[in-house]
């Protein structure tokens, strides 16, 4: 059965090392979250993923999620136990203020704990993660009287959350949206509709469920313009707080999925339920991005952890198989057959994807230290500039994390062979698993379009150049440091392809918007490429300090030569990509839609 | 419900315009194989892949087998009708020497035939699949005896095949083979042992299930200079030809696979059964491997055929879906929204999975024209150059084949959306069972060994010389055709850096090993854009002869852009390839296997 071990050594070097968490201090909850406290979050919070999450997630796929005929929906057995340590354990509310119920710490540690659990189970992990999102949403938009309805419940766990946005003939194109909503006159509406994809829409693991739901006010202007979000409790809330009588909303049928299976995935009818504005009227799709640009980082995240599983286990098994001899000579005489680690492309996979998931992991760790500070800061300039980067990264977190986590999880389950293929050892469901998040939250086509149509061009590119700015300066302060060489100069390489691709798009995408729409995805993943060099040379400066000052050499000898190997190996990467960009729209478009 | 059309029109633009087929009529088999021949096998192939085959995809998906208590396995119910039509075409025989009841024809188009059969419905084509490489096998090293024993009932399809390879402890290493054969004194041996993983190991489609097995005769030498080939039937074979007793072969259990759930791959007990050794003794891996090369082929060509039933249904998808509006502009003003084919991230991924499948098609094709030359020509100088060809393609064609035909299967996936993510919809088949192809009949990764430490270093380099010269005469001889240009000048370029890394190998895999095995993957790679470009050459050359003769101009231009955008986004990949190869394996190795 495949196993997973949190990395906790490696989120606190991180944090600790490369992004620095303690000159963060002066931010509220940060020196709440002293090292003593960031040590036994960390180590807890792993032991809840590597000995409850991930030993329910085999059992869980097999098992699934079963509508019953009365429109109730079971989880899987081993779920309810693992639940309940999860929210015995207080998870949901780490980073929640704790005016409603939460610890109020730093979203960063909860990004690291979010890639523990979705690593370990991923189908699990949904249902707290999307009660998350459901807790951000109604804590920027809802009134103050929802979020103390709603939260403190969803924070306790004894309450989950969804976001409904999709609608069979509607999912990027929010404009297309049906679902009505009819004012009561009481203050509450009646929604109408259907909505497909509902993760965690109906389930049994907790006592209500808090649907946030978007939907068009009768009258309401056509198109995006005419969307209002709504918070529709499955079970009305009375007076108290307590749970009332049962609303309109039921779940349909559950989809058969390529994976996930232990996360109900529903369509949902909403037959006159009632619900209420969250936000302003026609307002709903700003409201429902909050969730999303929380939710799009949290895939990402997911992304990194089923690449990290499935490496560990891929590892493992690459110890353990006799298979062969080395190139180089027989390396254990004793044994049949040498363990097929010693084979240089069994090698090369695995060097591939160490080298992908550890500067992946300081990635996602440093945007979400910029929501932190574009929430926290005092200082307005501050704010600024980490919102900027807040904006220009989710998209690629998203999209990159996830096309890549999904490859490697496909790369680890080849070092099977043809155990890979079979369920049993637990590779094809990390396979499976990670297919989806590279769809919700968004299609990576859309993150890309999003990031080359509104994240780039924003504020004159100003986030963009910021970045730029900030690699640049990174390169030219190390670039004469002989130990730093190998990454700054491959780095600086990566780094030229991306400013030429930027200004590429500048002089030819105005004109000829295909031309970006045609390169979305690859400068996608090339600025992806970048924001990873830059994050090994961070990590390589920070090993090379840690080194000096007599900390684990054999660890930090390991991350240096991980950081070349993605250096000599990865990023040369960016050149294809800008090859890809120049040469713009002209042969992608050249077909009549009839002679496909 | 997913559809297929099988790509007649593509494989008869390629036989005769692009390969010339009729330049080899004066190979045996070729003349019969007339243009009116050619013509009624290639639309009634079409016509069983689309109409029979694939409608029984997703029901024999859902369905699966299942071993009964008696060890007998039921395979979906959709299969038994499809397979009768398969064999009532007589479809196994089409290749097969006259005197054992085939119609000699020529291989390339048994290979076209394949495409379709596997592109429509993979887990049902690997049954006459399997059954066509034993029937290889017996014709090569059988005797007369076994020939006229088995091979007519199997060209029939009333009797399929297997090939037994893997045991628990023995995949790619099978000299750890432990399958055991102690000769009777009449001529035959038991067997006994156990083999996992063998397809079509049990089922009921068949009469009769004739094994081909590998195992060690008692006192044989240890590893792989002591494996023999048997013949082992399912039932033994009277001397009258029918059928007898049932052999001491058993199916102990079915695997749960992630995909092609259709077909019965089974943990195999040899119990005492009998069998008779094929070939010589201790010689049966060189007997195996006729069987394994023309397997490997087939395989590749399985990987295309899932990239192009997912390129299908994601085009129709992409012409159907409404959402959003184009950058340029709204194209549906009747419509509420466009349809998805109108943006350009779309047109990129139908694009780039079209450009593949076509070249790809090609080079199939072209390597299965090469087995054709080796085994028929009357020339020894032909048949050498066929050999070489054939021996050094035939990983590519497997490695990158089912490499790229899974991506492409994603590719295809993601344009659905949530939708493709939803099992009714058969996209996550098309990924799910593409998946095998990249593992069984040997693994790319060693697929790539075997190119890069065997084909390769072959008589002094003699099979690579003759690529590289043939695409340099290409290149040469229509690098001033303006027509050509798009097409030559990149291709000149990712032959300049297949030449470098061939070179840069011969200097430096000598001494270190490693070099290569680090290399290996991505010289594959390498080698499969290089060889697609090419085709992608002779394609362009065929469209524009063709469109001067008066054929169909819009299709031929269709192939010129998309051979255009295969130069300007795909080919440029291979200095990619190249970057990686000459990185070398020092970061590779590195780390202590306990550092992992």
């Amino acid at each position: 059965m495949p196993s997973y071990r949190a990395p906790v050594e490696d989120v606190t070097f991180l944090l600790n090392d490369v992004l620095g968490i303690r000159r963060y201090d002066n931010l509220p909850g940060f020196s709440d979250a002293s090292d003593d406290v960031i040590e036994a979050l960390l180590n807890e919070g792993g032991k809840l993923a590597g000995n409850v999450f991930a030993p329910a997630n085999l059992a869980g796929d097999k098992e699934g999620c079963t509508r019953n005929d009365d429109g109730s929906v079971t989880t899987p057995a081993a779920f309810k136990k693992a639940y309940a340590a999860h929210i015995e354990g207080g998870w949901n509310g780490l980073s929640v203020p704790e005016e409603y119920g939460g610890q109020g710490l730093p979203h960063v540690l909860n990004t690291a704990i979010s890639e523990f659990a979705s690593g370990a189970n991923l189908a699990l992990a949904m249902y707290p993660g999307l009660t998350q999102g459901a807790i951000a949403a109604l804590l920027v938009h809802g009134s103050e009287e929802q979020k103390q309805a709603y939260i403190p419940k969803m924070v306790e766990g004894s309450w989950t959350g969804t976001m409904n946005l999709t609608e069979p003939h509607c999912g990027t194109d929010l404009g297309l949206l049906k679902t009505k909503a009819v004012a009561n006159g009481d203050g509450s509406y009646s929604l109408s509709g259907t909505k497909i994809f509902i993760s965690a829409g109906e389930h049994d693991l907790s006592e209500n469920i808090i649907h946030l739901v978007i939907a068009r006010i009768e009258g309401a202007p056509a198109g995006t313009k005419g969307i209002s979000l709504f918070v529709v409790p499955k079970f009305l809330v009375n007076e108290d707080g307590s749970v009332g009588a049962r609303n309109g909303v039921s779940c349909g049928s559950i989809e058969h999925k390529m994976g996930i299976h232990g996360n109900s995935t529903c369509v949902m009818y909403y037959d006159g339920a009632k619900g209420w504005l969250v936000g302003a009227e026609n307002k709903g799709l700003a409201a429902m991005f909050v969730m999303m640009n929380e939710a799009r980082l949290a895939v990402g995240v997911q992304g990194l952890g089923q690449s990290e599983v499935a490496y560990q286990n891929a590892v493992a098994y690459a110890k353990d198989r006799l298979q062969g001899r080395a190139l180089t000579g027989t390396k254990e005489p004793g044994k049949v057959a040498d363990p097929i680690i010693v084979h240089a492309d069994v090698r090369r996979t695995l060097m591939g994807i160490r080298a992908f998931n550890e500067a992946a992991r300081a990635l996602a760790l440093w945007t979400a230290l910029q929501s932190d500070i574009a929430h926290r800061s005092q200082d307005a300039k501050e704010r600024q500039a980490a919102d900027d980067l807040l904006g220009l990264l989710t998209p690629v977190v998203k999209g990159v994390l996830t096309d890549k986590g999904f490859a490697n999880a496909v790369e680890a389950q080849q070092m099977f062979g043809g155990h890979g293929y079979i369920e049993e050892w637990g590779m094809s469901q990390f396979v499976r698993d990670a297919r989806i998040a590279m769809i919700y939250e968004g299609a990576n086509g859309v993150q890309a379009m999003d990031l080359i149509g509104r994240k780039l061009p924003k504020d004159g590119g100003r986030a963009m150049m910021g970045f730029l700015g900030e690699v640049q300066t990174f390169v030219k302060d190390h670039g004469e440091d002989e130990q730093l060489k190998a990454l700054t100069g491959p780095l600086q390489a990566a780094l030229d392809d991306l400013q030429g691709a930027t200004m590429w798009l500048m002089q030819n995408a105005m004109a000829k918007p295909d031309n970006a729409g045609a390169g979305a995805t690859d400068y996608m993943h090339l600025l992806g490429l970048v924001a990873l060099g830059y994050m090994w040379g961070r990590i390589a400066k920070a090993a090379i300090a840690a080194k000096a000052e007599g900390g684990d050499a054999e660890r930090m000898d390991a991350k240096l030569v991980t950081g070349r190997f993605f250096a000599e190996r990865m990023l040369p990467e960016t050149a294809l990509r800008l090859a890809r960009i120049k040469a713009g729209s002209d042969t992608t478009m050249a077909l009549a839609a009839e002679a496909f």
